[in-house]
């Protein structure tokens, strides 16, 4: 385990209290009664556990002269003040990071974009370390600390370790992200997975606020999924999870870079999609934003390509939603700019592959942009900071 | 919600009591500062829940005159009195019903099986009351009570309402199971689903003890598939889950009686089987064992159907493993008997279908006879007891 940078402690001592504190920041404002029936603890430990939070300036409680105190307990709803501290989340792609400066309720107060010119390990990090020292200054001006740096990678992410295992797009291995990071930084860094930083994000602040169960499925560059079951959110025992992408659909299907055939990514995912629209149409497209140009231009051939698309997407959330009966599944990603040529056949292929009462799930379309990305790793980091003492 | 019969109450009347004593069922001979480490919870708390469930019997004391007590906590182990209680389970299937007799360990003391004349719910519930009677008469010779009744039905099964919603093997809708046991035998009554059921045992008494992710795939005349995942069974939001029966694996595969096409069962259950080997072979095979005689013989074609089996359910398997990288998935059921014909192409589908990581998942057959099954019902029996406070 790494280390933890030496920095303002969070007055929440015991699991129960950053629970108490967490429950206030997602279902806030709250009076003491609701917090503790929501969190399932006892009304004097949540009396216990916010007097230290207050005192400390993280919750602040709102006065109503109406309100009355019951059994000795003030009766005033209390709620986080978002402005007593500061995050920062990058996102990582292949060719830029996106910054986001947030408050502690995870509002972007700004954010930046810087291109990347090499994939490398080094290159990104004097990328990034650059970027974080633009925004430290921009967190001046709010006379407030900043409490955590977040970092959101696409691939194989150990976060309890800080280590990025495999991340294919960058070409990374192993590389100890957050141990680099807080050198370069001096803020305590949080590494994760990019979906699950974004499942996180929702989960806390999102679509998922109070859904025991959901799912977020982003398209685009690649297929991926963030699963929250029981409240939590999955990161299989080996690492592995939410490989949405390499369900394996049609044993008929294209060849998958991970060795496998008829993966969801071989058929949904922008390169495949790329590639496919070339053979379709006999036209040498370039990128993702070409094969779209022609596919909305009206191409049969391209369209259709998309249609496949939406219904190799569509078949892989009803996957998801015969194993686990999520109450929502959450479709995001870059890849929604070709939202109008295949949600359809999403719902479609979805409403046909759910199994009985599994195909209520709610399927919800959010667009959500790179800096949502950025923060939630932001998301990530006041994660780590709510959970930051040694318990 | 169903009322609960009068009894003898089980002294834990919190949730950390319940917890604290199913650490000791699971886990036990175990001391308090074990027990404690195990369940998350102070020294203090568990010497508390454990005194009143030692005075009634639940628990016993190991005496070991070596052991002195550390800060004025008894230091011998504690572990659970399986002699205490008696539970009976029920697996009702299309044509029979098998009952167990359990103790409080979920030991398996006597068991006996009755055929099913009729599969309508007054037939089945007679003959099932028979059962329970015959299984209470051998209760009285250990002077223990039954303590509680757990039944194991295939299908859509509303545990906390006790209601059948759909079980499509006995042609039930809606039926209210608990309510109208409860009513014919006089114990409290558990229904659950049947594939659930076998992963609770799995969980609290079998290969699935001390994982916090793992799943039970079932192959036979239906596939099924339990999913323990941060140490709860996934029940799912709208009722339904692990129906990996209906994954969509083949665009161009069989029908399915779910209407869709390429679902894993319309490929890998018997009847699946059966009708493939009469396409493959010509001969007309009556049943799941003549397909299997055929197969064992040599033919060709037949054994070619049940190695196609084989992949579908390893590649089923490689989607459970992406989405939730279990630690370790159980495969379990009836079909096992063809396991020599299909175990090798299980395992190469799951190589080439599990995604990095995800495939150091131990894969583990375990023949489970159907007592095994009835055992899962008792098993959920002894969960609702322990839980059955009103907290
Ligand atoms: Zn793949
Ligand atoms: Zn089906």
């Amino acid at each position: 385990m790494r280390s933890i940078l030496p920095g303002e402690a969070f007055p929440a001592h015991t699991p129960a209290a950053s629970q108490i504190f967490t429950t206030v920041l997602c279902h806030g404002p709250l009076t003491r009664t609701e917090v503790a029936k929501r969190a399932g603890l006892s009304a004097a430990a949540v009396t216990k556990a916010v007097r230290p939070l207050i005192e400390a300036g993280y919750l602040v409680e709102d006065v109503d002269e109406e309100a009355r105190p019951s059994l000795g307990r003030p009766a005033n709803p209390v709620r986080v003040d978002g402005g007593r501290a500061l995050f920062i989340g990058l996102k990582i792609t292949g060719d830029e990071i996106i910054g986001v400066l947030t408050d502690l309720c995870c509002r972007i107060r700004t954010s930046r974009h810087v291109p990347l010119a090499a994939p490398g390990p080094r290159a990104v990090l004097e990328s990034a370390a650059a970027l974080v020292h633009e925004l430290l200054a921009e967190a001046d001006g709010f006379g407030v600390p900043v409490s955590g740096l977040g970092i959101a990678v696409s691939g194989d992410v150990d976060r309890a370790g800080g280590v990025v295992r495999y991340s294919p797009f960058l070409d990374w291995r192993d590389i100890p992200l957050a141990e680099l990071a807080e050198m370069t930084t001096g803020l305590p860094v949080t590494v994760d997975n990019d979906v699950r930083a974004l499942t996180v994000a929702e989960q806390w602040f999102g679509a998922g606020v109070g859904l025991s169960d959901f799912a977020v499925v982003t398209v685009g560059a690649g297929i991926g999924c963030g699963l929250v079951v029981h409240g939590r959110v999955v990161s299989g025992a080996y690492g592995v999870a939410g490989e949405i992408g390499h369900l394996s659909i049609d044993p008929a299907g294209p060849p998958c870079h991970c060795g496998n055939r008829g993966c969801v990514e071989a058929i949904a995912a922008d390169p495949a999609i790329v590639r496919a629209v070339r053979e379709a149409t006999g036209i040498p497209v370039a990128d993702a934003a070409e094969a779209l140009r022609l596919a909305h231009g009206g191409d049969p051939g391209a369209r259709e390509v998309y249609a496949r698309a939406g219904a190799a997407i569509g078949r892989a959330i009803g996957s998801v939603a015969n194993l686990f009966g999520p109450e929502r599944v959450i479709i995001s990603g870059e890849g929604l700019v070709a939202h109008d040529l295949f949600a359809d056949q999403i719902l479609e292929a979805f409403a046909a592959s759910a199994f009985g009462t599994a195909g209520q799930c709610d399927l919800r379309t959010r667009p959500l942009p790179f800096e949502e990305w950025a923060r939630g790793a932001a998301a990530t980091a006041i994660q780590s900071f709510i959970r930051s003492d040694t318990y």
